[in-house]
């Protein structure tokens, strides 16, 4: 049975790069190595890291102020680097509070220097972006989510501030273009839109490095950023094969059209999944409306019934990863860069079965 | 041409392994999904979870009292993580100085307590274990190495002590039988005897980690073993893949005959190795003969012919990544668990046919 893969993460990747990846553990190119047995110091390597970086630049429209670093330890280290590069004890930064992952980041945060919770929706279990932020004099930066997978809210209209702008953008990243003059720092797990778990992409402007690194603060040299940027990613070995894939996934959203592309797409899938929760009488979108994500979709279903039946008419087709996450109940399709308008009009096709069958 | 991978690291896989996760990439145990694109909570990947530390608990022969963590970030994570949760400021913690990455960890320790270094080779570029260690009063552990990578040396007597026993193992674990009740603590990079860059194994005793713990220093989420320990390395989303081909390969160890079996295949590969050392005159040895390591094999050639002579006789044969790291020169046999004897007879033949050449 062919499967429509809606998982929030790791989630779905191209099939013409599942096959590249896939034959490239047998044979690298022609190499007799496998991409999984190359030494990350061969030239084999060196092109895909360079490919990569060159990638991410092109589609982000990257200007050369930055460097885009591969790490590990998923967003939940950049959570604490950031403010253990960049808040020493006596300064303070901003923060929303826009679901799980943003408290995540404040209460890292909290343990280095002040934060600022400039704006938060949590009394409204998150179902909206805060939006005409203030902000504290003297600010050291404004840390923000982009998109909440859990929640299922995206931010549309990035806020206006002096501040420099850090972002955890791991589950819309590559889904759209992005204004990324705006930006001094942004970070992505890789395992939503770009390849498999086990690689964090950072980017940073090399200005806002310099200027606003904590000056009396010990840090190991693997928490430092600057030795990754000094070093290229190469300090120790990287994860060599989670980033190739992410070149693979490069490659394919360059040759679908880049980023225009990609939101064209999103925003296809989720205009068509939005009106069908709108229109059918079973289900209800648990969202603000501007503030609907194009990754993450969230709903309710009317009934206990109807939850039921939908939960066994997507088992019964192949459809995976619906299930809400218990913080919001009932389902989100998640639809990143990979998945088809087929799989959408499928389980809209379900969703209107239940309606009819029920309603 | 068939490839005879001599890569220090990332290095050799067994060719059924790499078959096996090629499939998997395309789809995971027909289940319709890549194993890149399942989610970390799945029953898929709870399993191969489960399954990777039941391997590693066997194949170690690891009581109760210990943990199987599998982390990012590398040994190089590692080196501070360690003394960050068991070396408070006023403490000291004892360290072999047995080569550069030795040398790595002694310097992130330093920055957090008092370092002790019991015992050191770097006035002999490294090319033996020293022995008799004696330890100051009151330390806190001993952290030890135990293969270095890049000057070929391993450790074959444990040291006697009673303080807790901190090893890397990066580059020879499972490939021999260890007295695991000596260690308290053991970690190593995945990418040599285990599986691809972007994993590292963390295996932890419960009672060090209760007793030995700092009390008074903050220590964020991430960093924290007891997060991992209590979230059983699913705190965040995991290196899926990396862990996935990790277990492929800790089955394999399994089907062959477990680690008795790597150990008297690695003594065969380097007795095969030594031997053509010692007995052609073209070539020689860096190490002190009981240090050998049977995972990294350095040495030299006795002139610049020899040298340039084994270098185009590899190149024309298929033999990769042989060049010494520039802190020895020469030549550098990486030999790990998957590699085949008939590898290395190829290697001690070109070697037969420089002396035959130029002797």
């Amino acid at each position: 049975m062919k499967k429509h893969n809606f998982n929030a993460g790791p989630a779905i990747l191209p099939k013409s790069v599942l096959r590249e990846a896939s034959r490239s553990i047998l044979d690298l190119h022609h190499s007799g190595l496998s991409v999984l047995e190359i030494s990350h110091r061969s030239k084999a390597f060196e092109s895909i890291l360079e490919e990569t970086k060159s990638l991410v630049k092109e589609l982000l429209n990257l200007s050369d102020d930055f460097e885009v670093l591969f790490l590990t330890g998923g967003a939940s280290t950049q959570f604490f680097m950031i403010p253990m590069n960049f808040l020493a004890e006596h300064e303070t930064a901003c923060y929303t509070d826009t679901g799980t992952w943003a408290k995540k980041a404040i209460k890292e945060a909290s343990t280095f220097g002040n934060v600022s919770v400039v704006a938060s929706s949590a009394d409204q279990n998150y179902s909206h972006i805060p939006k005409n932020l203030k902000f504290p004099k003297g600010s050291k930066y404004l840390h923000i989510t982009s998109n909440n997978t859990i929640y299922g809210t995206e931010v549309f209209k990035w806020p206006k501030t002096d501040l420099p702008l850090v972002c955890d953008m791991s589950s819309d990243i590559m889904s759209r273009p992005i204004p990324s003059e705006k930006f001094s720092l942004i970070y992505a797990g890789a395992q939503k839109n770009i390849g498999p778990a086990g690689m964090t992409m950072v980017i940073i402007r090399k200005s806002f490095l310099e200027e606003a690194m904590v000056r009396d603060r010990k840090i190991a040299t693997m928490l430092d950023y600057r030795t990754h940027v000094k070093e290229g990613s190469m300090y120790n070995t990287p994860p060599v094969f989670p980033i190739y894939v992410s070149m693979l996934t490069m490659r394919w959203i360059k040759a679908q059209g880049g980023l225009v592309a990609m939101e064209r797409r999103a925003k296809r899938r989720a205009n068509m999944l939005y009106r069908e929760i709108d229109e059918n009488p079973m289900f209800q979108g648990t969202v603000a409306k501007e503030d609907r994500s194009r990754m993450n979709v969230c709903f309710l279903a009317a009934t206990p019934q109807a939850e039921a039946m939908l939960s066994e008419l997507c088992a019964a087709n192949g459809i995976e990863g619906l299930k809400g996450h218990r913080s919001v109940g009932g389902f989100r399709a998640s639809m990143y860069n990979a998945m088809e308008m087929g799989s959408v009009q499928l389980l809209v096709n379900l969703m209107k079965e239940v309606a009819a069958k029920l309603g």
